[in-house]
This record gives structure tokens, C-alpha cells and sequence, in this order.
């Protein structure tokens, strides 16, 4: 008897009272090891992560977690031999494992730049901009995300036991809650394998990832507010998800990610003697082959114009017919085994079903290979009946595509829609009003498209490849859910709240100075502070400026800038907006900069950059401009020894109107030197 | 028999074949109308509203959708008269009214705003930055949004007729989506009244909105993929629409505003002389009584410290017996009725289960009150038994209040963490201690929370209202919906998804420049051509400029600018980043206006402002700097005879190397003059 695979729940390793169930070899019906989660105390688990995990993830900001997701990466990286080697089992090749273990591990790196350089070195995230509620600025609104005090359900495909675990991870960590992984009991030793390497690392805090091997069992009945489920799978158990009581009364946030009937379009301008027909039927062949198929975001529905049907099918045919399907051990095998018995089963009664609306073009469902115990399908290529309903509802979950005609651009969206939601569709074109026109008809129904021509072609990474920093997910029979896309999975995760307060308190309440709130005149002019003295709401108010007729016209001659509206006083009185010369706006920031800025070497290092400037009103000659500068917003760098200020900047003239309005972007020591 | 309420379908009044129902008036039992949609053809109305109403609704801008908003507004606003009317037989006071008719006509306003300030004047919607996939930049990706191709569904509660619609209706119909109003048929004649001065009206396009008078009957199995279902209303309906099939499997998308208990608590720092004492018994006070405290925002749960209990349920007491109630025809009377009879008894039977965990501490609900068949409720005010589960789950939808103690900042948390999340919460307080400790923890259960002290308290417009530019809705028991939020309940009707593509093919798709795409030489100076002329990716690369220390030094001196990297070269050498004399960033960008800017009065009014502005390499002296200036986005204004051009700079050095990049924002006239 093999291995029976181990839970892991609370800090320990948990082996059930029981011989398990057995997990076969994809490609030799060996077995690989056995699977039971019986005893497992469901409770203690979230009970666990709830009280010891969350706490300890949401005591880091979202830098620190960031930081912890790169050495997980890292550490994960240093052992990708044995996770390939288990892979093989899958019936994977070793370009199928690169999909799921390095795109993995990729995800995490992924994630750790983005919450590094997008979330704050802090542990809630403002979400647009200050909203004034009152015309005094005594009363105003703010959004901000604050992490859930709850817990995250993964349940996983059989497909990237590997990918499906990291991918929902990093976005989740990230956003503070901790994880219990439930991966599908048919590939769950690779899933366990890694889940192992990265306990033994100690990288992650306790509680923080938790494993199920085996069935939830009564795990969604723990779940409440706050908690929530991620799956990936089939429609039909997301169907049955949907119907659990906690997630129809209780609260528990439901995210799916199904597989749909992906489409990939080829657009009328492409002839068979352009790039792009290659493009298209190398993409076609290689979303069939890869992981023979299994993939949600595979191409299901090839949809060509009726003219260029014949060719694409025999140029896809030509292909397919020389793609080696075997042992994935044999390094000529481009593709390898499905998962098991049961799915060639589930993909064989599926083209059945497709049958009924098709007719098959290429591949022979019933040729054997390999093996006998092994879950080989043939490459099939079908070609649909007009009008055929099939195409649009029977997902075959392996190597198998129906190609469709259209007739008119509008008629390549409708058949799209027919598909009612799909994860990702690709548009294969190289003229620009064809793809306006077929992208923006997709687009409500896909979560990602793929515009494909001769330019992006050698960068593309595919039509199937969901990548860290794009939406993952699509509406209707996708499941309407969305996972990755860089900062919107965090978001995702976390709870949206409008604050409305004075702006005082908003300050306390956010740690960001906000405008209208005190300013603080400390003892020295405030770029005389270290990163570790400056405090939020230090302000400098600058003494006044007069702006001369000479300043202005110094300055267009100076810099080149000789606009008529600073130059040219008849013109000028004839510009509907300023009714006579006005200074030049980077005259206006030069010289406020001038009145703000305290010239000796101390903790301010570089002036990198400026947010949101608008000049509000014209400075004219004899205007005479001050400024107030007010310490926003700090983020140390754990990276570096100095870190990032952002300044409120607000020039005003004698009046007291506001002239320009901006963030100044400064990097400043942490300790004085 | 009074009128029969008819609903408006494909086009045309429709009255049942019945005599309907009757709806009484709350104060006096009269009957005011009767209501049945018997015979309705709910897939005729589905269909109108897809093939009709969306493709109206969608051939317009934002820009233009926002404007009819505005003039809906308009139009509202000269027939509040007769909603305030009819309004009377709902029980509600002019100050309730008030809430409802000028509310929802301000979220119109609002949303008119919002649209034309925050949104494009185009049909999609970029969401976030662009992502580079590839290192030679020919492969990006840009998140946008897009309209479904479908129909909302509004089924409303009884407490707000307009209000609630129209807040549904704005972003919906700036998302593109056409609507079709089911009122809760207590109060539906009002609704109706509503929706026949719009109808009227003629503003809104032909199929963008309908209304069901009566029951939604098999109004939901008409709807699929991309039809939504807004529903505001009890959680136990909610329930019963979560498991209807076409929500389960047909991936229509249903959002829940459901009642809460909400809650408002006193900070420790508080004494009875503060004015935070005042203004939380007051707060209080107002939301039991406003609507007879009918809202789902209503504070039902008022945590205080234990030592401040009595004297805070002594001055609500103090307070609720000076509110008169009865009939909100008589100008004395601050609470009306409850809605119906029923209201009534529902709330009679909650006090009764609430009574099982609390005392009464004010209030009698046996007092008879006005006319017999009116649904009157005395306000009622009790106080928690410690620990007692009842005002955590029982919520009486009516004028009733129940007092919560806590010893601990952490127990107030945990006290409101009880309710299982609420839609708004308030904390009053004058310590900014207090209210980050309170803030932070009550916000993962609270979609809004109000901080109220002694500065904002004049502006505030209290704890139970829904403002447009805030998100309405919480998690958990509060339904786990998001509405309004400005633009953000305007993305919540729309698809994202994740474009990959070239960027020239971007650029076609989106309709803005993308970074890497072609860039234009047009004939002449872009400066010379109008917003009409103007074409995405007109460009021009300017010739290189010198940048002398001289220029640097007297740059320092004519600004006042004399920060040391620009002027010691002993102290710039040891500046980690720069390492000797560098040029003022707001040099550069003064310099390279100078290089870009084409003088002569032109169709070019103003430069506004400028975005995103980053210094990437240092200028020293002796660099030679050009600049490459794109046209990258086009906003044409409706309401002025100039539009807006946002440019893509790009400023490089010799070597090619980026100096700074930022987008420069102008105003450029329409037409050439």
C-alpha cells in the first residue's frame, strides 16, 4: 500500500483512522498513494486559522506580507525537482508542469512586487478619492478596505494542483486571512507535496495555511460572515456550493470560477497566406494539447469566417496529426495522459453528446494508446452543424474542439454569446476596426480577451494562460467570480467601508493626513526630520512670493515656453479662460517649490515625482503666492533606508483662492544621518 | 373603488383585468388605491427592455446618459408637490418625505455629477493602469469596463417608493442598463405616480424603464446572464430570490440591501457635559422616530459604556416624550404612522421576542395612538440584559431602540461584531484614539460608519442616511450588496475584463493612445488643430535641449529653488541617489514645455493640469533633453465649446533614457476659430 496523504490542521500533521481511497497513475493505473480525511476536526481547523492564523497575518502590513510571499517563491523555487517528479503521475508533461508549478511560483513573485509597489506598508487601502460631504469641509467621506476577520476556503481543481493552491493564496495572504486548502483528491499528492515544503519553511505564520486531504466534509458548515469560499471546478458543484445554507443565509462569500466554452475568434481579414492564420491554428492546437485539455480557459468553439472554415480545419488537422500522445515520461510525448479513468470517461460521453450537433474532422475517440490503464484521448476536431445547440452547452473537459462558422462580424459575437460567459476568449486580427468590433462585443461576456496579431504574437503568452496581474474568472457559466488580476484580488478579499467624519478624526481614524484637518508647525522647517521624526499633519506655511510681469516673461524665455497667454498681452485678452497674460503653470510649481523648499543636505533626499497638479486660478502679474506643505502620507521601505513621503501641496494667492493643487512625492532617510 | 394602479410595459399602460387589491392609508385606514398585475406579460417586458430599452440606453455616452439624468431631476423637482401628497397616506411626516422625494431627486443630481466629472464621455471605462506582459512592450494589458447587454430588475421596499428608485435607477442607467421597477405594493401608488411623471416626461429613451405594479410574478425566470436583480427588503425574501434557479444557475447577478441591526456607539471618553453627549442621544432620537423609524439604516442597537447607561436612556427618554405622534397631516406631529396595519403587528410581535432578552425602559406598545385603523407605535426604548442574544437577531422595523453596555473598547467591538454585519454603524466621539480603535474594528461589518464629534456635527447628515457618493450596503446580515458609491455603483452594473493585445491594437479597441503604439506626425503643429481635427496618437518629438549648469544655477536663483543637489556640488556628490548636480525636476518640465509648446494663439486654451508625473534618470549638466508629446485621450465637453486633451510626455535624455514621464492635461476649443 502507498502513502496515505496527511492533512494538515492546527500545527499538525493529521492521518486519519483509515486505509483511504487509492489515487492512480494517469498513465499507468499505477497507484500513487491514498487519500482520507476521516476524523478530521473540521471545527479545530477553523477555529484555528479564525483565532491563531488571521490574527497573525493581519498583525503584518501588507509589505511584510508581500515580503514573506517572495521568500515562499524563493524557497519554492529551490525545490521544484521533486514537485515536477510527482507531476508526472498527473499524466502531466513536463511543459504541463511548467504551467502549474512555475506559473505557481510565479504568481506568488507576482504578488509580492505588486503588494510591495500598489498596497500601502499598512494594513488598510484607501479606495478613491476624498469625497466632501459639507460645503464648511467639517464633514467628509472617505472609502478605505480593512481586512475581514474571517477565514478562506480553497477548493481546487484536479487540473493545477499546484498553480489552482498559489494563485489563490498570494491574493489572499496578502489581503490577511488565512487559508484552508482543499485540493482534488485526484492530483491532492502534489498539492499536499507542496503544501508540505512550505510548512516545513516555516516562512508562513502559524495558522496561516491549513490542508484538508480528502473530502470538506462539514467544513462549510464552520463558515459564516466574513468567511468565504473560492472554487474552482466543475458548474455542477458550484451549483450544489451555491446551495449550501451558509452561503445562501449565513453570509459566506461564494467565489467560482467554472469552466466555460471558451471561444477563439478568427477575424475576416485574415487570408490563409497571413501571420495571423498561423497564429490562430497554433493557438487552437496548442490550447487542445496542452495538459490534454484540461484547462478552463482552453479553447472549446473555433469560430472562423464560413469562407475559411475547410482550411483552418485542415490546417488544425495537420497539426493535430503530429502531436504525440503518450507517456509523458517519453520525452518525444507532447501530450500526455488526462487525469484519470473517470474524466477520458466524462470527455468520451461529452463527444457523444457534441456529436449530436457535429461531426468529428479529426481524431478518433476510440483509438487506443499508451498504455491500457492509462486516461489517453485522441486530439478530436469537430466541426459543428449549423445552428447546432451543442457546441454552446457540452463541455468535452480534454482535447476536443468544435470549429463554427460565422457570416458577419455580428454574427461571430452572437455565436460567442451563445456561450453564456466565458473565462477567456481570444480575437485573432490585424485590423484595427475588427478588433474594435469584436472585442467590445465580447467583452461583457469574457473576463480576459486576448487580442493576438503579428506584433504581440512573440510576447503573447496564449490564449489559456491566466496571468497574475489580469483578472481571472468570467460572468454567467464561468461562475461570475474573479480571482488574481495584481491588487483587485486583494480587494477582493477585503471589506469596503465609507467613513464619513470631520477630517480630524479621519486622519486618526486612516493615518493619512487629510485635507482640512490640523496642521502641525513643528519646532524645525519639516525637511530637517528623518522618515522615523516626521509626523502625519507637519506642515510649513511659506511666507508670499509677488509674481512680476518680468518673472513671467524671464521665465518664457528662459525655458522656451513662450505661450501667447504669457507672452502676448492682446491674444492673451482674447483667451476665453484667462482674459489676459497669466504665469506659466511650471512657473507657478517652480516657484512655490522655491518658497517651500529648505536648501540645506538633510533626510530629504529627492523630489520623484508629482500627483494630481491642477491649476485652479490664473496667476496674474502682481499676484503674490505662498504655499502650505503638509506631510500626507509615510511609507517606509523595508527594503531601503529611506522611504517615501507624499506631501500636500497647496499654492494660494492674496486672496486666499487656490492657485495649484498637488501631491509632491519625496524620499526621505528613515534615520537622520 | 379607487384607481386601479397600472404598470408600465413595452410602450403602454397596462391595466389588469381585476379589481385589484386595495392599499389602505396608514393614518386613517381609507382605502387609496388598488394594485394587481394580473395578465402582465413579464417576457414581453424583458424583451422590450433588451431590445429596446439597452440599445437606447447604449448608444449613448456616459456624458449624454448623465445629462438626461440631470434633466430628470429637473423635471422631478417641478412635481414634487403632488409626491408629497400622495406621500401623506404613507404615513410619512414632510421631514420623512422629504427623505424619499428630495433624496432620491439629489441622487439624480448627484449621479448627473458624478457621470459627466468621473466618467468618460464614451461607452467603456478603463479600470487601472496599463500592465506590460512583455519586456519589448509589444504585449500589454488594460482592464476596461463595459455595459452588459441586459436588464436590471429593481424590487423595492415599502419605506422609500422614490427615493429607493431612483437610487437604483441612476447607476443603472448611466451603466447602460434599461430597468424595470417593482415597487413593494404598500406604497406603490406612489412609485407608480413617480414613474408616470418620468414616463411623461418623455426624457428618459423609449424602453429604459417599466414598472410592475403588483406581484413580480414569473418576472425572474425571464432573466439570464447579464440581467442583475437589485432587491432592498427583508432577509427573509432575500432568502427566497438567493434560491431562485435562474439566480443559482442562470448567472443572473442578485444584489441584497437587507434590513440590519445597527448600531451607534458612545465612545468611553464621553461625559455627560461633552457636546459628543448631546449629539449621540440626539442621533439616536432621529432615527427611531424619523419614518417612525421604518429604515434599514434605523440605529437598533445603542452601545454605551456601563457607567454612562442610565443617564444616556434617561435623555433619550427625556427626549422621546416630546415626540408627538400621530397624523403627519398635522403640522405638530414629528412620527407618523407605520406603514400598514401589519407593519404594526410585526413590529408589536418583535418587541414581544426582544422582551425575552431587555426592558422596556421607555415607551408603552399597548398606547392607543390617533385613529384606531391607523398603524400606530408608541416609540419604545429598552434596555439588554447582559449578554442576552435577542437585540443581536431580532430587528423590530419600527420606531425601537435597545441599549447595549460595554467595559472594554475591544467588548464594543465585539458587542456591534454581534450583529453580524450592518449596512451603517456610527461611533460618537471626540478621541482620536477612540475612533481609530472603534473605526477599524467596526469596519469589516459595516458597509458605512458614521464618526461623529462636535466639528463635523453641523455638516453631518446623520447616522441613517444613504449618501450618493457613498457605498449603501453591508456584509453579512445587511445582505452583502454594494449600491451607490458614486462611479463605484455604476461599475458594479458593468463587466470587466482584461484586454491583452498589441498596443496599436489596444489603441483601436479603447479609443485612447497606449503607450508603444504608432505615434502620428501630423502636417502640422498638434497645437494648431482643433478638438475636431484632433486625432489619438498625434504627436510630436521635439528637437534636444542642453541643459547647462548655468541653467540649473540660475534656475536655483531666479525660483528661490536652492536645494543642495542642484547648487553644492560637494554635498550633491554625496546624495545616494544622485551623486553630483542634478536639474530641478520642475526645470525639466519647464524645459520641456518649452520644447513642446507651439506659441501663437490656437484652438489650445489652457494647460489644467498634470497627472502621474515621475522623475526616472537624473539630468545633469550637459544632458540634452527632448521630448515626445501624444494625444492620448479626447474628452469632448457637452456643455462647453472646448473639450478635453490629455497628452502622454515623454521627456528622454541622450542616451534615450526616460527622464520623466506624465500626462499633461489642456483645453483645446472645438472648432478652430
Amino acid at each position: 500500500m502507498t502513502t496515505l496523504l496527511e492533512s494538515y490542521v492546527a500545527g499538525h500533521w493529521f492521518r486519519a483512522d483509515d486505509d483511504g481511497d487509492p489515487l492512480l497513475d494517469a498513465t499507468t493505473g499505477d497507484e500513487v498513494a491514498r487519500i482520507c480525511a476521516r476524523g478530521l476536526d473540521y471545527a479545530a481547523m477553523v477555529t484555528h486559522a479564525r483565532e491563531v492564523g488571521g490574527p497573525a497575518v493581519r498583525a503584518l502590513t501588507f509589505h511584510q506580507r508581500a515580503k514573506l510571499l517572495k521568500t515562499l517563491a524563493q524557497h519554492l523555487n529551490e525545490h521544484k525537482p521533486e514537485l515536477y517528479d510527482l507531476s508526472l503521475h498527473t499524466g502531466a508533461t513536463t511543459r504541463d508542469t511548467a504551467v502549474d508549478v512555475d506559473g505557481g511560483i510565479g504568481t506568488l513573485f507576482s504578488y509580492a512586487s505588486k503588494g510591495v509597489r500598489e498596497l500601502p506598508n499598512d494594513t488598510i487601502v484607501f479606495d478613491g478619492a476624498l469625497e466632501t460631504l459639507g460645503q464648511q469641509g467639517t464633514f467628509v467621506g472617505q472609502h478605505i478596505y480593512t481586512s475581514r476577520p474571517g477565514v478562506t476556503v480553497q477548493i481546487n481543481a484536479f487540473n493545477f494542483p499546484v498553480w489552482g493552491m498559489l494563485e489563490k493564496l498570494a491574493p489572499a495572504f496578502l489581503a490577511g486571512l488565512p487559508t484552508i486548502v482543499k485540493p482534488a483528491s485526484q492530483t491532492a499528492y502534489l498539492a499536499e507535496r507542496a503544501v508540505r515544503l512550505i510548512i516545513a519553511s516555516g516562512i508562513l505564520p502559524p495558522g496561516s495555511l491549513q490542508l484538508v486531504a480528502g473530502s470538506a466534509g462539514s467544513l462549510l458548515d464552520e463558515l459564516g460572515v466574513h468567511d468565504s469560499v473560492a472554487f474552482t471546478g466543475s458548474a455542477h458543484t458550484a451549483g450544489i456550493l451555491r446551495r449550501h445554507p451558509h452561503v445562501l443565509d449565513a453570509g459566506v462569500h461564494l467565489g467560482v470560477e467554472a469552466d466555460s466554452l471558451n471561444c477563439s475568434v478568427l477575424g475576416p481579414d485574415v487570408t490563409g497566406s497571413d501571420p495571423e492564420f498561423d497564429l490562430f491554428v497554433k493557438g487552437v492546437v496548442t490550447e487542445m494539447t496542452v495538459k490534454a485539455g484540461q484547462k478552463c480557459t482552453a479553447i472549446r468553439r473555433v469560430i472562423v469566417p464560413s469562407l475559411m472554415a475547410a482550411s483552418v480545419s485542415d490546417a488544425i488537422a495537420e497539426r493535430l496529426a503530429k502531436v504525440r500522445v503518450g507517456d509523458p515520461r517519453d520525452p518525444q510525448v507532447r501530450m500526455g495522459a488526462l487525469a484519470s479513468i473517470g474524466q477520458r470517461d466524462e470527455v468520451l460521453k461529452a463527444v457523444e453528446a457534441l456529436r449530436a450537433g457535429a461531426e468529428v474532422v479529426f481524431g478518433d475517440p476510440s483509438r487506443p494508446i499508451g498504455d491500457a490503464r492509462g486516461a489517453f484521448v485522441s486530439p478530436l476536431l469537430l466541426r459543428a452543424h449549423p445552428g447546432a445547440p451543442q457546441p454552446h452547452e457540452v463541455e468535452p473537459f480534454g482535447p476536443v474542439s468544435t470549429v463554427l462558422t460565422y457570416e458577419s462580424l455580428d454574427e461571430a459575437v452572437a455565436l460567442a454569446a451563445r456561450g453564456r460567459g466565458s473565462l477567456a476568449g481570444s480575437v485573432i486580427t490585424h485590423s484595427p476596426e475588427v478588433a474594435r468590433h469584436l472585442v467590445l462585443g465580447l467583452a461583457p461576456w469574457h473576463g480576459r480577451i486576448l487580442v493576438l496579431d503579428r506584433d504581440d504574437a512573440r510576447e503573447s503568452t496564449g490564449h489559456g494562460s491566466p496571468l497574475p496581474m489580469l483578472v481571472h474568472g468570467g460572468p454567467g457559466r464561468a461562475g461570475g467570480g474573479e480571482e488574481l488580476g495584481g491588487v483587485r484580488g486583494v480587494l477582493g478579499h477585503l471589506q469596503r467601508t465609507a467613513i464619513q467624519s470631520s477630517p480630524d478624526l479621519l486622519t486618526a481614524v486612516t493615518g493619512r493626513w487629510t485635507p482640512g484637518s490640523t496642521r502641525i508647525t513643528p519646532e524645525q522647517h519639516p525637511f530637517r526630520y528623518s522618515l522615523a521624526e516626521l509626523e502625519i499633519g507637519h506642515s510649513i506655511s511659506t511666507a508670499a512670493r509677488t509674481v512680476t510681469l518680468d518673472d513671467i516673461e524671464h521665465f518664457a524665455e528662459f525655458t522656451g515656453d513662450t505661450f501667447y497667454a504669457h507672452t502676448d498681452a492682446r491674444a492673451a485678452q482674447r483667451n476665453p479662460l484667462f482674459g489676459g497674460i497669466v504665469a506659466h503653470g511650471y512657473l507657478v510649481v517652480s516657484l512655490a517649490a522655491g518658497l517651500f523648499v529648505d536648501p540645506a543636505p538633510g533626510p530629504v533626499l529627492a523630489n520623484f515625482g508629482v500627483d494630481g497638479l491642477r491649476f485652479l486660478t490664473p496667476v496674474k502679474a502682481g499676484d503674490a503666492i505662498c504655499v502650505q506643505l503638509t506631510v500626507k502620507q509615510i511609507t517606509p521601505r523595508n527594503s531601503a533606508d529611506y522611504g517615501e513621503v507624499r506631501w500636500d501641496a497647496v499654492v494660494t494667492n492674496q486672496n486666499g483662492d487656490p492657485v495649484a493643487t498637488y501631491d509632491v512625492l519625496t524620499l526621505v532617510a528613515k534615520e537622520a544621518r
